[in-house]
Formats: C-alpha cells, structure tokens, sequence
C-alpha cells in the first residue's frame, strides 16, 4: 500500500543507505555472523558517510537532522538485503537519545564527534541478573567518593557491550525508602576504567551479528563529569525513550517480515515440486497474500505512529500497540513464510532461517509482549 | 490511536449522525429487529436531514459533496451506538454509485431527487442462484422488443430486495463467444412491474434489521429508457465499484469490533465474579489489550485506505487486503469479547452477541476472504 | 481415526438411536426450532423406547445399565443426523445424575418411573441473577418450617426450565460464617407448588431446540421430604458431577464438528465456483484436512476421558482440559467449514448456520473456558 | 491424562533408558552439540545395554521384541531430560525397518549384529539436491555391471551421512516409461567405497548434535550383493515405512512438548518479576493451562496411532493427521513456554531455546505439513 512517511529529503538518503548496504555490508554479513559483530571499521565508515550523525548537531560534526524516519529509512535498507547493520540500531535509536538529552556541554564536545564520527560505540547497562525490567530493584551501586562515583555491580544482556567504549551506566545513587523510583543515576564509564570488566558473551539463538554482554563493575572509579544528567533521576530518563526504543523494534520487525515475503515469493517461483512452481500452489498464494495482508496492517500502523511520533504525539500506549502488533506479526509471517521454503528453510545458508531466529527476540526485548499488554490494559481505564 | 482522516466537516456531520441514532434508531432498534428491517419513515427522515443525498449533486436536492468519509462517518456512529442503519450503506456506498456514474440526465431528473429525499428506495440484483461470484456465468436475460426489455430470470441473496423501489437488475443482452464479460447490461426495474415478484425473504444468521431477498423475473417488460450506462457493458461496471464496496465493509467491521471492546469494557468492570470485577483478572485485561491492538492495526490500514480512496489512489489489491484484514479482525475480537461476558453473550438481549452474529458475513460478502486471497495473491505476481 | 470405545452393545444402540432421529426428530426438527422446544410426547416416545433410562435400575422400569457410553451414543447420533435432542442431554448427563446418586428410596418410588419413561421432565436451578458460577454466593433461601422448607428467590439461565415438572433447586438452608461452601441443600420443586413461576424465556444465539428459563420463587412450600441428599450438604453434590457435565459437553463438541466437516465435503463436491467443484481447490482440501485432523486429535482424547470415566478415574482436571480442547476445537473447525459454504453458510437453513450459532455457547457453559484454564493450572502445581 | 499404552517391560526399560540418558547423555550433551554429532562410544554403549536390537532378532545379538513401543520410552525418557540421543532415532526408526523387512539371510549375517551393538552406524540417502519429496524424478542412477552395480549421483539433507559407515542409498536401475515409479532400488553403500564421499555438513537452525550432509557418488561400484530387497522396486519400501516415520517425528514432538512446559512451570516459579513469582500471574497460568490442553490432547491422538500401528492397523493417513498435530502442537506450546523465560528464552544455555529450533524442523521433514494435508484430504475423497 502507497505510503506517506517520507520526502524527497528521505529517499535520497535511502539510496546512500542502498548502496552502502549492498556494497559495504552483504558481501561480508557470513563473515561477520561468524564472528559475532560488525567491524569497528564499518562503523567508522558510515560515520564518515553521516549516517550516525544526522541528528547530532553540525557543530560537532553531525548532520543537524534530528528526523526519526532517517532511521527508519536506514533499517528499512538494511532489511531489504536480509541483513542488519548489527548495534547501529540501538546506538542511534536507544544510546543516542540519551546524549542528545542529558549531555551537558563538557560532555558534548567530549564525546559527539566521536558518536558521529562511529568511532566512538556505545551501550547502555541497565538490566541487571535476576531483576529484568523490574528497574527500581537495581542493585548496582555508585557512591560518590570525591570528585568521583565508585561503582559496584554487574549487568547482563547487554547489547554491544563488548565493543563499547562508552557505557552509560545506570546505578542507585540513593536510596529514598519513599519513592523506590528515585535514586537512580546515568554514569558513563568508559573502556578501560579499572574495575570495568566484560564478562561472557552470551550465546543468543540469533541476532548473531551483534554481541550481547555481561559486565562487571568492581570499584570502578568514575569522575562525577560523566554523570549524564540529574542525579537520582534516572528512572525518568529510562522511561522518556521508551516509546521510540519500541517503535524502533517495530521498524524492524515490519521491514523483515516484508523481506521474508519477498524471498519467499522469489524462492516458490523458482522451486519445483512434483514438476510444478511451488509458487503456482493455491496454498502458497493463499499463506502469501494472508502475509502481505499483515504486513501492509502492520506497515499503515507503523507509519501513522512514526509519524505521530515525529510530530511529539505518539503516547506510550500507542508505542506499545505497535510493537505488540508489529512484532508479533513478525513472528506469524516468517514462520510461514520459512515453511514454503521446505527443507531448505532450517538451513542457516537461507536467509530465512536467520530472519526466523533473529525474530524470536522482537516479542522479548525491549518490554515482552506481556509488558506491552499490562500498559495498554491501563491506557483502556483497566 | 490519534487518526487524521476528518475534516471538521466531517465532525459537524458526526453529530449529526450521533444525535439522530440516538434519538431515532436505538430506541426503536429492537423492534426492527423483529421486524426484519428499518421502516421506510426512518429512510426519508435520514433524507430530509441530508444525509442520504451528500454525495447528489445539490441541483436535484442533494448535498453536492461526493466524500466517501461522510459514508464512514455514518457507518462509525451507528456501530458506536451498537446498531445498524440498515441498508442505508449498501444504497448510500455500494448502489448509489452506479447511479452516479451511469445515469444520464432523464435518469438524473427522474431519480436523484428520490434518492436524495428516502424516498426511493434501492437494490441491486446480481447474485443468482447457483452461481455465486461468477458474473460471466449469469444466466437472467434481458431481450429487446421495441422500446423495451424483456427480463427473464431469478436472483438471490439481494440486500434489500423487499423494500426496494429501484432494482438494478444485472441481465444478459448479448452472448459473445469470444468473450464471456461482454453482454451484460444493468436494467432498472421497478416495484410494481408485471412478471416482477418478490419471493421468500431468506432468514439470515445475523444482520436481522436488513431484509435479503429471492427476486423473480418472469416477463418483466422494461423500458430501455431504465438502461443504466451502456448496453452490454455492465460487467465492467460491476468492477469498478468493488473496491468502495469492499472498502464499506471493512470500516463497518472496525467501527463493530470497537464497539464490543467498548462494550466488553463497561461489562467486565461492572460485573463481578468471585467477589471481583472480571475486568480486574489480569487474562481480561491482556485480551482486551490484544483486542485493542488490532483494532487499531486496523484503523490504521482503513483510513490510510480510505484516504487513498478518497485521492482516487486506493488499488484493488489494497482495497482486498483491508477488506480481509479488517474482516477477519472483526471476528476475532468480537469473539474474545463476548467471551468475557460470559453466558450473558450468549444472549441476544446483549449486543455483543447481535455484534457476533451480524460480524459472521463480513467474511464472506463482497467477496470472500478467499476471493480477497486470490487478487492479492495476483498482486504479487502469484 | 479407528476407535475403540464401544461393544458391540452400544452399537446396537446406536442402531436404534440412529433410527429414532431419522424418523422422529429430523422431519420435525425446523418445526421445533420455531417453537422452541421438543414435544413432550417425543420424550415419552425416548422413554418407551428405553433411551432415557438406561441408567435407572430396572425394577423402576429403566434399562439397568448405568453406561456413560450410551449417551455418547445418543449425542453422536444426533449430531449425525445435524440435530439435537433437546434437553435430553442436560436431563440425562446433568440432571439424572443427582436423583441416582441422592435419591432416598421413596423419592426413587415417586420419580423413577417417571424419569424413566420421560413423562417426568426436569431441570437443575442452580445459577442466579448477578452471581454466575459463584455458588458460594447464592441467594435463594429454604427455611424449614414445620415439615416444609419455604423457598424464596430466582434463578436464571435455567436449561429446560419451561417445561419441567421437577426442578432440582439449590437454596441456602444455614449460615456457616467459617465455611461459605456450607448450607446449601437440593430441593425438588414440582410444576404446580403456589409461589413457583417460570419467568421470561430468554432469547439465545442459537440452542433454539431447548428452552433457557428465569424461575422465580415466592414462599414456595416444598415439602421436606422433597430434600434430595443431606440437607447442607450440597455444595459437594454440585461438584461432584461436574466431569461429566464436562464431558458431555465435549461429546456434542467433537460429534458436530465432525457433522460439521461431513456437510461442508458435500457441499463443496455439489457446489461449482467458477466451472470447478469448491472441493477441487487446494485451499478447500486443506482446510478440510485441518479440520479432520483437529476432530480426530479431540476425538482420541475425549474417547481415553470417557474410558477414563467409566472406570471411574478421570480427574477433574482432565475432563476440564478434554472440555477445553473439544469446545474450542468445536468452534474454529465449525467456522472454517461455514466459510467454505459462502453466502449459504449465513443463512438458517443450512444446518452449518445452525451449527456454528449453537457452539459458541460451548466455551462457556458448564465452566467456561477461562474457569477450565483455573482448574487445568491448579492441578500443575502453578 | 494417564496413559494405557505400556506394560512393565516397557516401563522396566524405561528405567533403563532414563539412567542412561541422565549418567551419559546429559553431562556431555553441551560437548556434543559444539562438535555437532554424538561420538561412536556412546552407540556403542547403547548397543551393549540392548538399547540399540531391541527389534532385531536374538540371533544376531539382539533383543528379539520388535515392539515399537521401546522405541517410544526411548524418545520420551531423552525428551524427559531435554536433550535428544542424536541419529539414534533415524537408526532405529526409519533405516532399521529396511533392514529388517528386506535384508536377505547374508545380509542380515553381516550387518545385524553391528546394528545391534551400535558399531555400525547408518544413513538412508534419499533426497536429492533440487527433487525434494519427488522420489519419481529422482537422478542418481546405478548401472549394472558383472556383480557390480556402477552409482553416480548426488544426495543432500542426509540425516547422519557424516557418521555412517552404511548408507541405503536410493538409485535409479531402470526407467519404465509407463510407471515412474518403477526403476528404483535400494543399494547399500559402505563406507570408504572408492568414489562414495561426503561433501559439506549443513548448517541448521538446530538439531545440533545430529549431523546433516552432502553425499556424492561418483562411479562408485557397490556390489549386486549390497541390493536390499529386489532391483527397481524400492519405490513400494519407502512408501511403507512412512507411517512409522512420521509417528516417530511425532513422539518426539510430543515428549518435548511437554519437557517444555514442565521447564516453564519452573522456570516461573523460581523467577520473579516485579516481586512476584512469574508463575503466579494469571498469564502465567492460562498460557501453561493451554500448552497443557494441547499436550493432553496429542498424546492420547499419539498414543491412539502408536497402538493401532503395533496392532498393524494405523492408516498412512492417519498417521499424517497424527504428525499434522503433534508438530503443530509442538511449536505453539514450545513458542509460548519459551515467551515465559522472557530474555532467557533467547539464550542458548537455556535448553528452551534449543527445543525451539529444534522443533521448527518437525512440520518439514517426513513430508511436510502440506504433503500431510494432501494425504489427508484425498483420505476424506477431496
């Protein structure tokens, strides 16, 4: 179905994005899900082409575009040649927002041209063993000591941790028996402060071109001039990005299943069984047009809320909508889609194989399916 | 989810609508119920307060704005108020259409005004029995004598075919062996021509303020002068307005399914079990957020459609996908809410189960969920 | 799937019930759709045949044969044939069960003969306005006075209810503010007792053959010798009987899908859409083929309940997840055929209409499906 | 629900089995999947407890109890302890069945008694690169020559191929115009035969300790003695082992299915969310309830065919209905349990992420769940 979401100002810089990604990015995705990342290199070079920049300000080297459809257009890209572009979603989409909010601005010229530049990669250590997104149960600690804050704790399932060089770090600052809400503080510590540890890298079921981190903090000293906004205020902060961290995880899952639909079509219009086009099955046109139908469900819903959210509109409910929706739809579709592919879609060689396992984490992370449900139950006065 | 179809014309309209459903629909809703239609009373109130005619040109009495969203509106405040106008869609989205575009201008004179007023009240014949979707296979014929048309056969499943004063009667004129869509003609015939009868009203499992006829032509002498268009081209006709039609079924489907969430909502807080409200059980609140989720997925899609629609840009392949989309969420979402009513859904003094009921066709007319498939799958190129 | 469950005589039986439906309830079943029950006179006429007290012991005129499978056999029979048997089921599966158990010897003087040759029609009030299937909660009083208990309150969605001469009524007879669930006690009101009167026949989806009734009791007096059981005691009764009730339910699930899917393998050999039978489609097979596939999953599994409950050793839990399973299974693999009958599949006189309005009470009575899900997840420890 | 399919021998080697598994298997089962396959010691060991000739005759040093239950108890007690005993199940369920039925007494000489004691290891090679399920357009041809027959060809998706010192490959002998399924024969190719090589072990998605290869043939000269059965007609062999294939696929679908729920059940009542055992959310509940139901009801479907299949009587379309909902059944409950785990459920130290990707195989392999509605439509006269 036709869309409305962009201008010319958008789809030029999904031709930069086309490019890049079919050049820079598709010939190396095996080597790279081998390894379990995407070359620091690679990064640098999208700095230099200002695809991690367009919302930093030009002073410090960014494009001064702050328009959330640019990632959108970036993700979209990356989808569409069955690839990802590994933490470059998180860092512009979650990481991000929270330098171009709480960054004073010391911090601004410390670290923004590096963030442009991609030669400074980030993650943000909030999930803690055992605590999952129950935030306010946090027991990371920073105690202020000085000119610095010693901090204490481990964190896990954090994404790109191992090849971060800044991690904003959230810890309990105080504890107000009150308000378990308050109390939380932004720390960024960065590689190779002493005490800052990676632990194991976790073994996911896909998603494997992006690492996943456990950290250790042990009296890790950090100077007070790395604290990203207000102390103790944390909890806010965490919940402002909330709804652009879960449309963003929507994008994806749109995008994706649109890619799976696509290969499969390609795929039953080649493959033969019993001398006939798999393609030309009723059966296979049925499970297709029923596909193509979510997805487009699904597209319209994400526009309309992209843009919602591009005009400062989209509430949080709505966010949750979306990425229940979306992600959720995901799911369906790429499974039927894979099986049309027979055998061959359990193969790891298939790019459906790796559409379908790098799914399974959408209806997960960034607030699981039921999380979304509780906050649309209240948004319904229940 | 904030929608931005309306105008604030639309929203004058919409209380306009409001106020007349409320005051001269619900509180009679039930004895049309048993009945089996709306009186033909109510149709002409509806065209003295304009809102039969909006699309008339105002020179035959009509309101002179041909805007699909006054249609939406109408349709959305009577789900709202969780009943039905009756036929009014169907004359007003799917048969008012061909009058518009194929009258000429005696017909203009003759009907518009009627139109415009309730007083004259519609049907299209095109089902006949035995043959379902299949135009090419319609065996009614329409033979010339002079200045007229002798009509000859039998139709089925006609929407208002009991009260209807203007038949659009879809007959056979001419055979070409070379082309089965050629030969078809639209004919109007009219309450009270000889050899025209109405036979048995069918009894339907839901939509029970709406009357569904068996039309009989034995003889019928027609006068070409009630030639809609052009002769033998009516297959194409029949074509073009199936978008609009599809489309009226989907904004029904949505505005319905809504409707029960609504419904389900005041219930379940309302009503205990255990000593508790129902809404407060956390499975009422996780489906009611599931139901919520797709209605909004879905108006989504709808008014993205519809405004494509209205742009004159809405492709048949789309119309099929939110037709099937929004069908086939109606029916999940009433059923899950009726569930919470528990035995009381089962009632048909509640409207949830009037909802379940009348929501079952919507799969199935205007082209099944499976005919919806088949084009979208075409689109694909499958 | 090739069954195991009956001898050699059940399916004699089964002869004779398949019988009886073909002559005396087929022909006559649209005609007691419109009325809105069975005769009595056909009850009588089950009764000389002997299918309605197979399970009384003999010297009271019934068949001794207290075998859970025979009224399979009946159901099965029945939904063969794309009918009911009206209240025959509750009266058998339901109701039945509290006279064998509780009865005293002069009670089953007075009334087995009568259930016996179905000249006696009974019904079970158990459920009242407002408290559902919260029977700690109920409202109706007996207070003993003299020889007679005096009833006073009113019952709801009682099954039969308009016609029956015998209606087993639970009241509160004490108060034991330590135990809720004690106080409760079975009277038999009988047609005719001053202050008892059948109230509003309520109008239901579908279910047409078989009456649901409001009683209301105003100082009723009912003998004490009407007490069936221990008075106080019957909160344990109620309980006690549940499985079957259960079961019996899943019995009509599983036996009118597979009507279900019957009628739609002819219908779409007979039918033709566009030259070619409906049932040469791909998309045709495979629905049916879903279908028959979930029918005979439900099918093994309510046959090993059954077995099960004839030898005594179904758990509760058991008969609720068999209920659970065959009730949902019932209603999707009902409405997957409806959609293959298109436009036809709405209207009443097809049986598959009939079909689908008649099972969506089957998620909710005896227990809906969310009481089940409670049950099911008490027994896994959660 | 309690079961009635074994008797105390069966359960005397269950214990065994589970013994077994949990002193042998599960220590090593993290070592086994990094290397991708189960070393040769642990069938051996197997063979030396009987666990491997159970259905081969005691003559050649099996157990004489061609019983397909063991083989159930096998998988179940693997399933029990979540992990799988790698190609044992393909040895004993789907290739010893050729051996057994079509091995002459030379044959079963040579080859029996290291089948029973798990030194020969075995693979049946089927499927070929491009041909899928269509034995009839099948390639790899072997032509006589003296005592020899001469096999060219390719193979793809063997199942143990690494492993196998005897691989019964499928191979055309003859082509008769008249009956493509004429022509092809079962040859038995031996490890280190000069031309016989494997090529790439493939990727899956799961199912890791558990090879999948390539074969190639290239003029391997296979000895007329190493013909199973008789020349050109294998055709008839393969087709009559696949009921109990697919029985086999749906054992373990079954016995994993449930190993998933009991993880999840306490995985939820260990893990805490917000302060609360997960396990104590009504979501919680119900999502397990429901795995349950579907659990329930698939093994009694499945313990139904198995009982008809060691009765002789299992119709292949019924065995395709039982493998259509074990495997269907399997993903759901899996997906669902798996959604309890939250970001757990993604990590590959949580054996619930390996029993999904190992189940995404299950509605592929043995025909897919396509190929099962074919067969069973055309079993319902579609």
């Amino acid at each position: 179905m036709q869309r409305n979401l962009f201008t010319e100002d958008h789809e030029a810089f999904r031709e930069l994005a086309r490019e890049f990604v079919e050049k820079e990015v598709v010939p190396h995705y095996p080597d790279w899900e081998k390894g379990g990342r995407m070359p620091r290199e690679v990064f640098e070079q999208m700095g230099s082409l200002g695809m991690l920049g367009m919302a930093i300000p030009e002073e410090y080297g960014g494009g001064g575009e702050p328009d959330y459809r640019y990632n959108v257009v970036l993700q979209e890209e990356a989808a569409k040649a069955l690839v990802t572009l590994s933490t470059v979603r998180t860092q512009l989409e979650v990481i991000l927002p929270y330098f171009l909010h709480y960054a004073n601005d010391e911090q601004r010229q410390r670290w923004f041209p590096g963030l442009a530049a991609g030669t400074l990669l980030t993650a943000v250590a909030m999930t803690e063993p055992g605590t999952g997104s129950d935030l306010a149960g946090m027991r990371t600690t920073a105690v202020r000591d000085g000119d610095d804050y010693i901090v204490n704790g481990a964190k896990t399932f954090i994404t790109g941790g191992m090849q971060a060089d800044l991690v904003i770090t959230v810890a309990r600052t105080s504890t107000d028996p009150d308000n378990r809400r308050r109390g939380l503080t932004l720390l960024v510590v960065e590689d190779g402060m002493p005490g800052f540890t990676r632990g194991r890298e976790l073994e996911k079921m896909g998603c494997k071109v992006q690492d996943t981190a456990e950290l250790s903090f042990v009296d890790v000293r950090v100077p007070a001039a790395n604290v990203l906004g207000e102390v103790d205020e944390a909890f806010g902060y965490l919940g402002h990005n909330l709804p652009q961290e879960r449309l963003t995880v929507a994008v994806g899952s749109v995008a994706q299943a649109r890619s799976a639909i696509h290969a499969a079509i390609d795929y039953t219009k080649d493959r033969k069984a019993f001398g006939t086009p798999v393609a030309s099955f009723q059966n296979t046109k049925f499970e297709l047009a029923a596909c193509s139908t979510e997805v487009e469900a699904a597209q319209a819903m994400l526009d309309r809320a992209v843009q919602l959210h591009v005009d400062g509109e989209l509430s949080p409910a709505d966010a949750a909508r979306t990425k229940l929706f979306c992600t959720e739809m995901q799911q369906r579709v790429i499974d039927r889609c894979l099986q049309l592919f027979g055998g061959y879609g359990y193969m790891m060689e298939y790019p459906i194989a790796r559409l379908y396992t790098d799914a399974r984490v959408a209806r997960i992370y960034a607030g699981t399916s039921e999380v979304m449900k509780v906050m649309i139950a209240k948004s319904l006065g229940l």
